[in-house]
């Protein structure tokens, strides 16, 4: 059976590990540390650094494939490995649109994809191409940094071009940061619709989710989107497999989309397993990790199907104390059916930590279910009962 | 979150990693090699032999709690251990009722559990023994070595008392096998009864399926059990848990039992993860292996409601040719919708490598569905075509 390499330690590595060892392949990730989430429950760890060369050609020895579980490392490395020969899914080519933004904006606007209008913000130009395109579009205005960005870091939502936007972007030209500026859309909610492609050019679609970001975090997953028109749910999951082919992304594409009076606009990419995907663990007959493990090592595709009417994903954040597991088995004595899945991570106020699903025919229930799953485990009041 | 030890590196420690993943939990397996199937996917393995005892020492330390993936180390041993302090789930006394089929039939007979007639075989009277037990029950007689035996190793059926069966005994006794007689059961056919028990007391029982044996090894198993009488299947799950509480069995019980004219008769027990409980990966909402570490971690237990009308398992067995990859593709291919769970073994005729599941409303499709994949896994004629 073949060696996959995932680049990163996080928990989209150590979610993957599951379905490696299902799949019978074997997965070897590249860790900054043995404490990493990936790290602590796989039996093929390198530690090493993604923003290392040397690294990442020592860790892609033997490997039949290389793939990522986050964005971060410099495209001019991932090219470099494909110029050693060796397989990279997704490819640097493709994968540079969930790298960079404005990449992705000029290619996929390019190619008619519905996208809020957006206009660069050169560092000499800077505060002057933000009022022009804040004129064009009207304020607030969303200001982005072109790379680096995740969980609502690299993003301000700017009201005017006063003297704390002045100053804000002065920092950030002399930081460096590269910038862009997009329309502030007026969205009803947000979705995602996550689609998997293989090199052979296969696609599968997951039902279209409605995601709800709480301070710039995924915060809920709602599969499927309630009360979506059809129309626009199957347009929504046409859009991402035509943007997958456009690209020739190879593995997930997760396309996170605004929900607007007129129909969808697509806000961000991302080519790996998604926050907005892991409800597909137990909701999908396979899992998000289980497809891109799938698409990567050019197997066919597996079956989209949802196992359940509804499911939710609430991820838990931690809380002010360390110690979750009295809580942890609050939640399980509260709700048997309600799975629970932690990443191994030392709990930090407002970290990513965990995630809890919950499934069945009544949304309100199960809405009910999931969010007291999270909440509880973030700050319910058992660990004062029991200490 | 803790550490759970769990005895041997075979498949059952392998996809109780998975579980414990999901968990949080993290699994440290004592594997004789770093080619074990479970050491293959653990980040936490520690080489040794499961018949030493200092190597059993030193795995166990820093533990919360030992498990085990097959019933293969010494009583004594397991004693030992306790005598150090170690909680071990199931504890040596219960667990002695799955190492020891002649402790476990006079101990389940004394409590008025549902057995086949049974007999000691001395070994200084063995023949005379089993031709006064053939007697008694009829002819063929089964043959059971007490300890050690599994997947129809240890057992064997007796036409008559004659020269073969007095060869076969002479043979046994010199060896130094502990023997056992019981009749045969002309069971309509086998069904298995999963419980889960935790020290404290709490129970859960899955579905009862139903399991069919080809050459002593589980073939498929069908959950739950076609055709079962409710009342019938009430029983078979009281039984198990009624076993269970009186065993003090702490973790997974499975009950192998069967179908007869009259109800049920207890087969073998087993006290941990079961080839019969696969099924509950993807059928049921909480797999036997997480369900094995909430309870042997003390953990409110998990909902073992089934997620579809029928899930079908079939055991992948090794074909000639070592090289199956070529079919995993066509399987893949063929049903989007099976799951095929591979051990990382090395394909050996005959051996379990792996497993399929399927899952669906109509059962004789559901049935081909997995026999197909099974069986192709195993011989299909893509091998043939592809090279």
């Amino acid at each position: 059976m073949p060696v996959v390499g995932m680049v990163g330690g996080g928990q989209l590595a150590r979610m993957t590990q599951q379905a490696a060892i299902g799949l019978g392949a074997q997965l070897r990730v590249l860790a900054a540390s043995p404490q990493d989430s990936a790290a602590r429950v796989c039996a093929d760890v390198r530690i090493g650094e993604h923003t290392s060369l040397e690294d990442l050609r020592g860790f892609v020895k033997g490997c039949v494939v290389v793939t990522f579980d986050h964005e971060h490392v410099p495209p001019a490395f991932i090219r470099a490995l494909e110029e050693d020969g060796t397989a990279c899914r997704p490819g640097s080519a493709a994968l540079l649109h969930a790298q960079d933004k404005l990449v992705m904006r000029e290619r996929l606007s390019a190619a008619g994809a519905p996208c809020p209008r957006f206009a660069a913000i050169p560092a000499d130009t800077a505060l002057a191409a933000l009022e022009a395109f804040g004129r064009e579009t009207g304020w607030p205005v969303v200001l982005k940094a072109t790379r680096g960005g995740y969980d609502g870091k690299g993003l301000w939502i700017l009201p005017d071009a006063g003297p704390a936007t002045a100053e804000l972007v002065d920092r950030l030209v002399d930081e460096g940061v590269a910038l862009m500026a997009e329309e502030h859309v007026p969205f009803r909610r947000e979705l995602a619709a996550l689609v998997a492609r293989s090199p052979y050019g296969q696609g599968a679609a997951y039902p279209v989710v409605e995601t709800v970001q709480r301070d710039g975090i995924c915060h809920e997953v709602i599969a499927p989107a309630p009360g979506l028109d059809d129309d626009l749910a199957a347009e929504a999951q046409r859009l991402a497999l035509d943007i997958a082919a456009r690209l020739d992304v190879v593995g997930l594409l997760a396309v996170e989309l605004f929900e607007t009076e007129d129909g969808v606009l697509v806000n961000e990419l991302a080519m790996r397993p998604h926050n907005s995907g892991h409800w597909t663990i137990e909701g999908s007959r396979t899992s998000q990790f289980e497809q891109h493990l799938r698409a990567v090592l050019n197997l066919p595709l597996g079956s989209t199907e949802p196992t359940a009417r509804y499911t939710v994903m609430a991820n838990v954040l931690g809380g002010d104390d360390p110690d979750l597991y009295p809580r942890y088995i609050h939640v399980m004595a509260h709700d048997p059916a309600v799975k629970v899945h932690f990443y191994g991570k030392d709990v930090r106020p407002g970290r990513k930590i965990g995630h809890v699903t919950a499934m069945g025919d009544d949304l309100d229930e199960v809405l009910e279910r999931a969010r007291h799953a999270a909440e509880y485990l973030r700050s319910g009041p058992a660990m004062k009962e029991t200490r």
